[in-house]
């Protein structure tokens, strides 16, 4: 089966590996769709991203659906034939965070496409993919690239989680690219009263305001734009910071209002903070992590109409055309969601 | 009356200011005791901190005790003679933070010795005060300089707010000067139950052990001491940041386990910070400012005996050598809260 | 101007009262539309509730919408000729509870349309009405009936708030009245993932789908509707009690899941509650009464589309009618929300 | 050895039962004391309660501490010779309420002494018993009798989880058995400034006073002794309601503040409510069961003299008196914990 292998920076493969064979409680799947993320870019950009680095070849991947082919012993409540969500969310449920319920946090998780641990996790870009049922959420009626943005869409859902109460609330969001749309569909869908989007292309601020975003402010030709949302102490109560751009942060921070909440969703390394200003307007700044619980969510409100992901998906390239993909997932000008089409 | 009048970095002054007549709703105080601040001490020193910086000269203080002379008409509840503590916050309880009860965000708050306005908020270093009836707790059963503790107390009891669940969790406190001591107070009476204490000093560590933290250690003696409970992802579930030192928080968010907090007490500018830790940790980061309620509160667990702030008070000056009061709170090798008595 | 007027059980007047001068900071009103509400209803059948017996004859009405006719001196931000929704709720802003923010415990409420405190609080079923500016909410571009539902969709959104984390739950409501199918609108709002609605009549069950509710239970017809859902100690995360009925709240109990919430709308005087499975499931029960900021919240949701409550609107008839539209609000087998015309 | 078996109401026999072997994880204890708890009363008194009730006999006691007298394979961190508390949680990590952190609520859990499933779980009022070392805390230091009293500590530990902010709060407990003593213990430990209690009883309540209330009423003796709590609207943040008696919970109620909690810990059947005050008053009704985590937090606090239980255990019997044990727990004139001494 061909499988989409990362060797380093900008060296991607398309190669030939074998299919395995699902054991009691897993199911063998047959891929229908992989959505380009920012870490697999990070991977394909620069061989990874801060202390996370690739020490050997890769298959990348992990926002992926996919049909069932055959299901292995003991395996219920999933059909061949059967369109899935495939969650790359595997903790070990026996360490003490997954005795607690913190299943983001495993002390062994093996998140696919994830180059943390060594070895690597390989991840799920490939023709046939052995998962655990309990990883499979049916997606019918979804399309297979709507299921396949079940994995970034529960990472905000989380974040929406991580928030607090959102009902009735206002909310800015820095930074628009898939993860930040999804915030806004994520925040809007918990209630948000208003939303605000920052960013600093048109192309993807006019995707914002089609996923919901009341107003949308580029930063880059309108550097003033948040400025009115500074006066008496600040504006929103939450903000989505999906930049991971210590400016974007320090302009959030000034409009929110006293205990305002940030979710910090984009991942830098190091960032200089203007801490005098989260200690005095006693801003509390969470950080959101992945996801457990909120990919099957995401896959029920889909399905239920509750969020439409369709407009995110702005391109799809077949397997053997990844590389173009990730190359085009690279241009926040024109593209928001790459995915790839295995079927 | 003297007053102690800072008129700029090392400017201090005694001076002889006009007493004042308490109106209705007032009483007039003899002052009893006045507690020097961090933020009294950046005035001596630098003349401000960070954006604020002193305008014009400013009677200091905002940690007072006072003894009733008289009461002003329409007040009830409060009696010649009677020791209060009294609160330096001030707040308008009418514009929108009041109204949601956020009174410590008050947009017109006028806190005592604060040159964060101009003109300034003159202080309560003078030997008579008026102040409002609602601003004093009486503190029958304290000494004058307990009673005086009252502020700074009420900060860390509404640090430990901020910090969410206490009983039985395990915290950490950077930095033990008089803030530090007193949140392992509040955090021992809210309940925790494991306290490590980091400082850099053996005076403040052996202070804070007397505090009634489980361990202490020494930073610069000690560069490996918290090294053990970065095992796992982290073991505390609550940081206590009262150093505003960078290094500090770098070296809490490592010992904090995963959704722990960070209580952000230290007043510093800008802070660089290991985001990547906050976010995949998921930890939350909740500023912390002065108090309102709390300040009763604080009044009453000290006259129940239920938290004892005695050994704190290091050092006594009497008004006249206020100067000498304030070059000694410089010394962390042996002082730790250095008050004034005015009477 | 004529006034809707109750003096005793089922002896409901239109009177004519003198018209009120709009003092500073006060608006005179058109009245628009006025809903009769449950609490109307309960004065009308029974000359009050509970403990809360007319004294003397009461203007009614506590749901409406006005015109704006005239603006007292002092106002700004509102228009002669502009549609607004007018909160009843009318707190002090000065008592112990205001100031915490717990506007709606004021203990000086002066509520529309409320016998609790003698002389009783005359309500606004009047042809003009003088308000205070802070009670009105401009609603542009929706018509006067939805402007006038503001009041019960704030209800259910401070009801929302009261449940707490909501965003991906299963949510059950009994009682599909006004305030149930609210309920129902909030928590979609919200982000429930799944709403199962109960009620005694089909009419209001086929409204509770309409509204969105995924599935409606006769309980009626189908006493055993809700069995599925008791399995592994019960399935629901949250439970809107709309109904008032004991028998209700108990079967509502047995399908919650552990740490479920139960959020109580329902105005009983006593009830009895199966107390074992409260405590051996770690059940919450949380009181909500009224609102205070939700009314402007509620506004802004249906003026962006992002609440419809028109479909509840079953019957507005005119202001001289109000007798008869008293018993249809009377009749759930056909009515939903009955309201009357004023203009 | 010999074991403390309940057959029926008022039919307590010392049985001799064959000892067990430890496998591999487990340790064999040689008990050392057990507290006669409520439950195992009311099967003593009445063969259960509510429609929990005896189908054979069941060894009682779930209160208990041993001495280590042989490891299984595989067991570290325990010693032989070594005190410890012995949990009874025995939840089986597996089911959904476990994988989500509730382990208390586990489907399958088998706590000791308990007749709810059949075959009922048998108890650990016997001379020799057999251990998952998971579920022993080293209890250095502490007596035989203290240690036993880790577990209804743990009870109200949870509870006071349960209650939220405990910080600075006025708590009001009605019911003064040994949960009720223990609530006030956790109640202070957890930051509580004002403690109320009320009971029937002079014993009782002289014992609260012990355990730290700030005043006791006796509810018989004087019935209005709750009324100055009433004003505006309640006083109290947190009742703890630990007599299962429908008139203290009207009257906690009646005393609670708007937005109040009442923790639930007593075992009623059905109860009847004041619907009507809980929901004007908006007040939280929170059920609480058992604990998990609590239970080692409980020996850590007593373990560092932060809760001192010693003042609550009046008894101590031979396990051959066991019988005028039981008696002499009835009693709540003179005794409060009445303790078995194993060895």
């Amino acid at each position: 089966m061909k499988s989409i292998v990362i060797h380093a920076a900008k060296d991607l493969r398309i190669e030939d590996r074998p299919v395995e064979e699902p054991g009691p409680g897993q199911v063998l799947l047959r891929l229908a769709a992989g959505g380009i993320c920012g870490s697999d870019l990070h991977y394909y950009n620069h061989g990874g991203f801060g202390t996370v680095r690739l020490k050997e070849p890769m298959i990348l991947g992990h926002e992926v659906s996919g049909v069932i082919e055959r299901l292995g012993s003991g395996v219920s409540g999933l059909a061949v034939g059967q369109l899935v969500a495939v969650s790359p969310s595997r903790p070990c449920y026996s360490c003490r965070y997954c005795r607690e319920g913190m299943h983001n946090q495993c002390l062994n998780m093996r998140f696919y496409g994830s180059a943390m641990p060594f070895p690597h996790i390989q991840g799920a870009f490939r023709e046939r993919l052995v998962a655990d049922a309990s990883q499979c959420v049916p997606a019918d009626g979804l399309s297979a690239g709507e299921a396949a943005m079940a994995e970034p869409l529960a990472v905000c859902l989380h974040a929406t989680r991580r928030a607090g109460e959102m009902l009735g609330k206002r909310v800015l969001v820095t930074g628009c690219g898939p993860i930040g749309l999804l915030s806004i569909l994520s925040a809007r869908r918990a209630g948000a009263a208003e939303i605000v989007a920052v960013d600093l292309t048109d192309f993807t601020l006019s995707m914002a305001l089609r996923a919901g975003a009341d107003k949308a402010i580029n930063a880059r030709a309108d550097p003033e734009g948040l400025a009115p949302y500074f006066a008496d102490k600040g504006t929103f109560d939450i903000l989505y910071e999906c930049s991971g751009a210590a400016p974007a942060l320090a302009q959030g921070i000034a409009a929110l209002r006293p205990r305002g909440t940030i979710v910090q969703l984009g991942l830098g390394g190091e960032m200089t903070l203007p801490m005098a200003a989260i200690t005095t307007k006693e801003l509390s700044l969470n950080g959101s992590f992945r996801f457990h619980p909120e990919f099957a969510v995401g896959v029920e409100l889909m399905r239920k109409g509750l969020i439409d992901v369709k407009p995110l998906i702005t391109h799809t390239v077949a397997c053997d055309d990844a590389l173009s993909g990730f190359e085009l997932a690279n241009d926040r000008s024109r593209a928001m969601k790459v995915q790839i089409a295995f079927a």
